[in-house]
């Protein structure tokens, strides 16, 4: 991973944490050894090495936020790299994006085909569900309507309608889209960890905070990608740049242009990072945790708002 | 649904039910007025009209059985029909199976496109699990398992992979590929519905031998199903018949004849009939039921063996 921008927090709490999310991935994927091999190989291909692992990320730092030891959400985040991995999988299938290329090795179905690329992609987001009751029914119910067809899927159809019919393109659909097709992921992968880190019903007055927090980091998040595509190297991005503009993608840049879209993406960052302090004082108020615990949470927050916006691939 | 062999008792349930199923459907989905309208209307038109309704029927049979009201589980019902459509649609997809009709009508994606049935089978297999989470978290990591790599869609890619490959074809094959690609998800139906009675952890004396006799049923169902593609016509079938063999497809009575085959179907009947009595005397135990409550579930446990024999379409 590249540097980071801001404090280095959450680029030391990734450094701390990495190993043991892969571990995590290891434990709740069956072998490739286990029949259906091939399946289970398929499965391997796309989830290793992996990318940036940012959900699983979310997932252990949502249930720091919360007062929890983050130890306690590794199985539900590896279940949210699962699901994010499945949805590109999906994504990039002849049928769909068409793309051959992926972390800057061949996508999934150009190794194994589209049949078991479909069907590894399935069981990806099956076995996302299993690592996500590790973390009790609300979380499992709270990451499904994320990634459901009112969220990441509705997100997906949306923008992939919208590749043919550039005469509705506008600010208001491209934040449709993205709020639903990154950003319910995101936010989802924050409240899965403070469901961990529970054990039971959280309360609305640390959720919703950092509800509004998650919403403002994946629409951040997926703006700056977009610009991106615009301004990163094929080796920086690990696929062609320029490929939304090449599919007519409705992206924010396209709307308003790349320095107003990065100007954007800072002020999200910034109404995120203040939401660091609701966040940490309603957990402290809520788990009675002593406050240096939250502390770090709270720096990270802050963190992980400006790496949103400032990251390379 | 036609005349059913045994007691009626089956029957009776599926008629006192069907209807309820149908509305726990409709309120789990988006209606397709709901935004993306095409990809809810896909859903809908993979949903509406149903087939047998087989899987929520067991759901609420598997409710009944551990002494809970049916009621309590029609949510659950309706995710183990959202995850088998979602199991429909994509089989039926050009890459995997390629099959134009489905239970008399045009295949999603012949009417949607293939993206869009992707993707709806994407949020139907998602909105199984946010339903299946109002049965709490052990009922979802138990469908998880029996939907994922190590069950049904285990179970489809040797399927598709025994498609090309005659020289490996067994009946010790043929039995892993139905036991998972059929069998996983009537036994989880069964068991999801025993979690649902509970509100809390059902115990092994109960789980166990519904256990035993969903997987008897459902490698039964499967066995007949294979014995309904040599003996049925396209009006019982709603598809053509002769499907499996023109696909060259490894089925049960492929490997030791049609008498051989549905004798097996009815041992295997009749072995899960016989676990009826330990099924409902193990739910008395432990839920202090009285008796005559258990007694009408027992004797549709007795039903549903023989119906998975002996149904047509």
């Amino acid at each position: 991973m590249s540097a980071l921008p801001g404090s280095g927090a959450f680029a030391a709490f990734c450094g701390q944490w990495n190993g043991a999310v892969d571990q995590a991935l290891r434990e709740l994927l069956p072998s490739p050894d286990t029949a259906p091999q091939r399946l289970h190989e398929a499965m391997h291909y796309a989830l290793f090495p992996g990318g940036k692992r940012l959900r699983p990320m979310l997932v252990l730092l949502g249930c720091q936020a919360a007062g929890g030891d983050p130890g306690r959400a590794l199985r539900a985040a590896a279940a949210l790299e699962c699901l994010h991995t499945y949805s590109l999988v999906h994504d990039d299938l002849p049928c769909m994006d068409d793309d051959d290329l992926r972390r800057g090795r061949p996508t999934c179905h150009k190794v194994y085909g589209d049949a078991l690329a479909l069907l590894a992609g399935d069981a990806l987001l099956t076995l996302a569900f299993e690592g996500a009751a590790s973390a009790g029914a609300d979380a499992t119910a709270e990451l499904a309507r994320a990634a459901g067809s009112l969220g990441m899927v509705g997100g997906q159809v949306e923008d992939l309608a919208s590749e043919g019919d550039p005469q509705r393109h506008s600010l208001e659909r491209v934040r449709w889209i993205h709020t639903r097709k990154t950003g319910a992921l995101i936010t989802a992968a924050l409240l899965v960890g403070a469901h961990a880190a529970a054990g039971g019903a959280v309360p609305a007055a640390v959720l919703e905070p950092l509800r509004a927090y998650g919403d403002r980091v994946g629409l951040a998040f997926q703006i700056a990608d977009d610009c991106l595509d615009l301004t990163g190297t094929a080796a920086e991005l690990g696929k062609n740049p320029l490929a939304d503009v090449a599919l007519g993608k409705l992206t924010w840049p396209a709307m308003v242009g790349l320095d107003q879209s990065l100007a954007t993406a800072r002020d999200l960052a910034a109404e995120a990072s203040a939401l660091a302090v609701p966040i940490t004082a309603a957990a402290a108020g809520w788990r009675q945790v002593p406050a240096p615990a939250l502390d770090a949470a709270r720096l990270l927050l802050q963190d992980v708002a400006l790496y949103a916006v400032a990251r390379r691939n």
